[in-house]
């Protein structure tokens, strides 16, 4: 008798087989609001029963069309970072190591330096598209360096100057909207319209997907700690996606769902299907 | 002394002088995800105290200029599809039978089935305009033909091709997609642009127009058991369901809201306002 | 790379090595009032991970005092409980043939018929212990015989006279306490005291305990669609529990957590605790 | 065809042949904390169709043994107390002169003043028995003298000393204690132990009984807005209530549940359990 | 050792320093369907630690850039609106009196009539630019002049023809909209978009600007008691403040919010937005 | 223009005048489940005006007959618990340097063991009586030392053998049993019952009072993340306390309430009530 193992739905592939693997890295010690994120890839798993594996947008259907591993849950050691970073950045290598893509379901936003710690020990060119409501560039936040309101700024440590495009920005303090227009990064306030643009410059290299969902505007998404009004909506990130996928991505990850405050399951069955859309982009056709 | 009974507001006509008849299908046996849609007539009804009889889009009021007799719940058998589907059928035409106009509020959608019975058997040529975000068009769901997930299948069933026009389809799997696509029916993925021209096209057949409330988006209406993003907003429902209805319309219904999703009420009063405008486009000024 | 698989907490032995077998029965398309104990068995695998694997009750731990395979989920085909009814019982034959105990999660509480049936098969000298609010003692309801309210009655059509012991019975209607009267069944209202006495006569019988949950007090266990005032305390039936599974027990189900009625999630945690006490009960010390 | 009136469960008597009239006065305008108990009587009628109308502690059944029609709610005018309060005095004086008893469900328990006064009237040595976590005898409340915070204070205005008894006291400002210690009603602090000798006392004079559900302990009734730890149980109040009811009672009410703050609806389905317990005492076999 | 005191984020500038003050009008007594408004000055308090000081639409930041105290809520009398409405006036005329703006957080609309009589005794042309969904131009509700249904129209009674501006408006009975159809105010039905027009027109007179949140789509803002569908958006609101607020504004209010119906929290995070943005935008600069 | 404080209730002393100072340790980083005890301060401050100053059990008054300070919260850094920890034992020292009785209230129990190494830096001969119920044992958590489920441990690595007392212990691991078995501390597992004579041995010694209100029962308290079944009552805590509280008590905490998983309001009110009870019990009568 075999297990009825619940991963998320198509992606049951072996690992042998695939050439994604998703995980989830559930943990959000930093969240200086309301905590939670760390429910959002079990909930996700579960809810992700409640759409389709086929999408009418790109013809395709994850158990036909790709090939998903899912990897299930880190176990991490709440109130201990560092900790947690260690253990996402070696279980990203691993993936890496072994040719497969990976895609990290967060979590709280710091999660994502994590994985690029590891990617970018394998690309050195490596750049970052980042959609997000949030600018994450602070310095520190009450004295924390390992904060998800640093993670963009700390990622930038890794990568430096010209290497960060980040979209649909709409809140941040003074310092950090002053930091960006000093060119460390590129920002596109409140919304995705130059993102063609990007991409277009962006052909060759190595690019890093980082997608924190509070990005979408709070009527779409309103399951997250901090809504932040006047978003995006599904059809524009969707698109956006479709754009920023077409590169060389080399990983990727959506970060910020927080289940309990989703009361409907909407925000849920929304990543869910947004989920299915970048499988699909990635990795559609046996890519 | 008499009873204060509450029926959907403005509708409290008696049945000999009304020429419109509404009733509530409590019935979602079937459900694949989450149920709760028996309790949307109840719900409905309760809620529409919260908005007024009056419309400002059409300068009608439900109380002066229709005729509406509200008929209550049916009291149907949970866990046996075929008879809740025998007793609407037999309700319906009792309906048709006094020459009203039947508007039954579901409830899951497989409950259209029912109707659709009753009103195929007298109108001959009878037509289907049909919102909503799922196909419906499986030939059984884990072996259930009398599912929710099969509704239009089996109304085709009893139609044939080229009756059936659908609008907002965003989901289902590859092979509803593919069986639409056969001509079997008329299709219009993730919009509702197409209704204008087909609307046209049916001026004189007799219609019956089904709407799962989840064609709209979920940000509008997350009251709903399996919600989809990327859908249409409540204003282009209501201007589509104005054209629809001033088709040669005979009967319809309105379903899949789900009361316990609904946290803030705000699907549960977008329905009843929806409802509220559909029953003056049926029935206003004594039409 | 093993998928990391979520079981029960501490159920993880793999089949081979096991003697006991958990698995949910996910299905309520006959409940007639508030629906969602489908749900109850994956929120049950979740939330178990907020209680340890050891009790200080029974100072014995699933992980290495009991041998228990988490068979996961059956799917079940929503609205046709024949069909249903049929997958549970061949499934739970199948363990019994393999000289393993099933512990099936409920569900509402018709899913007993099928365990029951699969175990009467095999012993025919079966009795029953079953705790719950309601009698469940209806011949039909609303015409249909296979509905939740009913299962008990189903059962003594199965088991005959003097084979059923209910205890905590405080609802139902008048014919089903008149038809108990008559002395088809044995039944304790209001509580649970006579159970010793009972327990004493069937020393030698083969037994199957069902646990409808809302034989507890809803101030403990107000997760359940049909909450009755007036239920005994998790003490009462943990020490009840545990002098009934110290008979000849050989399967045993547990129902009727509702979890989206279970805010704090205060109810699905004493589930989860009590299933780990009734779990070391039967397996305790690798008996 | 006839309206399907939802009454509450088993009241479906016609107004000349019943002897008992239940009635909803759906206001809170002067609650101080949590409002919304103006949707009490509503959600009672919904959520009664969760219970049986059979009673096994009573062997009575609402149906066959009881004569109750159900008047519906007041539309009582939200911000003017003195209004709402005048409407219910007249609708219960019709019921008085009818010769039939009044059963009202609050809303606020200022409402029980409205009762009182159209009772006292007819009643000239009318007592009040009270069950209730709060004193409620503040000569106002933030200069406020139609407050539910004040109204055994005005009701003791109309009867005077010796002839309020109050039980289950655990909340007040230390003057309403130190009034009520002054002689002017009788208080049993924090349970109803003294209430079969209170009874007693009481064999003749005709009662009013008020139920404030907040004198339950906040496990079993989290329903309400003011909750206070350490009240009674179910049980308890049920017991007491057969104990009250069975002296000279003419008129009773049930207040202060907020369906809202019922999560689960076990609050609710306990206030329907009480409330059919209370009417089968009062009418029981048509007495 | 000094207090903590939590005021809405930066604004904790000394009464004497500043030049705006905001204050909570915490009163919902005559809201006619779900209560609740009167707990949205706190909680807008408290979540606006949720958004930051700086506006990236502005280039603003309240710590910096205004001088806004925080003067706490009012304790109002529920049950007595003509009392809670003469504490605020007085309120109200302290703050004008001391040459400060005073922004009122609602509460239910009724209490703007407060506010509109302090400011309209000291500017003898005082007009009102008013967004909202509902047109609350009744006389009276239920008999009751003093309604959240009928503040518009107290307002008119106040400041005579030609000087009420109302936006967004898509709800009311057919005699409110006639009545502005004679002429007694401008209504814009549905949207803002004459906003521009009326605001150049309005270039001198001193204006009294009123936000009831729910002319928001409810997918925006879905904490409100009475959600209409087809709103605007948080962007054109937004915007359309930022015309008004340009205007000779001596006052303003922002009411409606009912945080028990914002499960997400993202209706208080937007209106403390919202609220950022409009005291940006009257004090920017130490204007 | 003074500014309208929100304290908590009663507690409006200035700092000079209080013997007793109330502070909020908003954090939960460590958390192994469902976070959210950051708001538990916040929240009771905000629900404490749904009680009375008055208690009844005592007739003592929080106005009248205590002098507390109530100091806000802490801003401390989520995601590094040894710099909140800091922060916490230097705000402690303050109020001990001053002569004050501290009374924190959590947030996670780990914030305890801030508390109590500023507390034993000045009191050699330090004694815990800690109610909870988890025996917070570990030596360590998923390789964190700093960790709610190890606080104990901790405190007894600065406190010692034979001074630590535990109540109502029903959870943790075999190791954490056997661990107190060794005689490290001493554990009443389930209930209260020894707590009297354990206070006559403590006659003399300083002690600090730890309550974790997971003690409580889930049906009094489901308000909090890891509720486990079968805890003690209200009445029961509100005595155990009054017996530890009538010691050498030097100072107490209260923790692990989280607000957002208490609905309907009740739990954080429990929690007010018995602070409020708490502070008169050490504070009554100006002690």
């Amino acid at each position: 008798m075999d297990r009825n193992v619940h991963t998320f739905i198509g992606c049951d592939k072996e690992y042998s087989e695939s050439n994604i693997v998703i995980f989830g890295a559930p943990f959000d010690s930093t969240t200086s609001y309301r905590p939670g994120t760390r429910f959002a890839s079990a909930a996700m798993r579960s809810e992700s029963f409640g759409i389709e594996t086929y999408s009418p947008y790109l013809d395709l259907d994850l158990v036909s069309d790709a090939r998903v591993f899912d990897g299930g849950d880190l176990e991490l050691p709440f109130g201990s970072p560092e900790a947690a970073l260690g253990m996402i950045q070696d279980f990203t290598e691993e993936i890496l190591a072994d040719g497969k893509f990976p895609v990290m379901i967060g979590g709280e936003h710091l999660m994502t330096l994590a994985a690029v710690r590891a990617v970018a020990a394998r690309y050195s060119n490596l750049h970052i598209i980042h959609f997000d409501a949030h600018a994450d560039l602070r310095d520190d936040y009450l004295g924390v360096k390992l904060s998800h309101a640093c993670v963009i700024r700390r990622c930038h440590e890794i990568l430096g100057d010209d290497r960060i495009f980040q979209f649909g920005i709409r809140s941040g303090d003074r310092s950090e909207f002053a930091w960006a227009d000093e060119g460390h990064v590129t920002m596109r306030k409140f919304d995705l319209r130059t993102l063609p643009e990007v991409a277009e410059k962006l052909a060759d290299p190595p690019i890093y997907v980082t997608v924190d969902l509070d990005v979408l505007d709070p009527s779409q998404f309103p399951g997250t700690g901090t809504p932040e009004a006047g978003g995006v909506t599904f059809t524009e990130l969707r698109e956006a996606l479709k754009i920023a996928l077409g590169r060389n991505v080399v990983a990727m990850d959506m970060n910020e769902l927080s289940p309990a405050l989703d009361h409907s399951g909407a925000s849920t069955a929304l990543a869910c299907k947004l989920m299915r859309e970048a499988l699909l982009m990635i990795g559609g056709k046996y890519k």
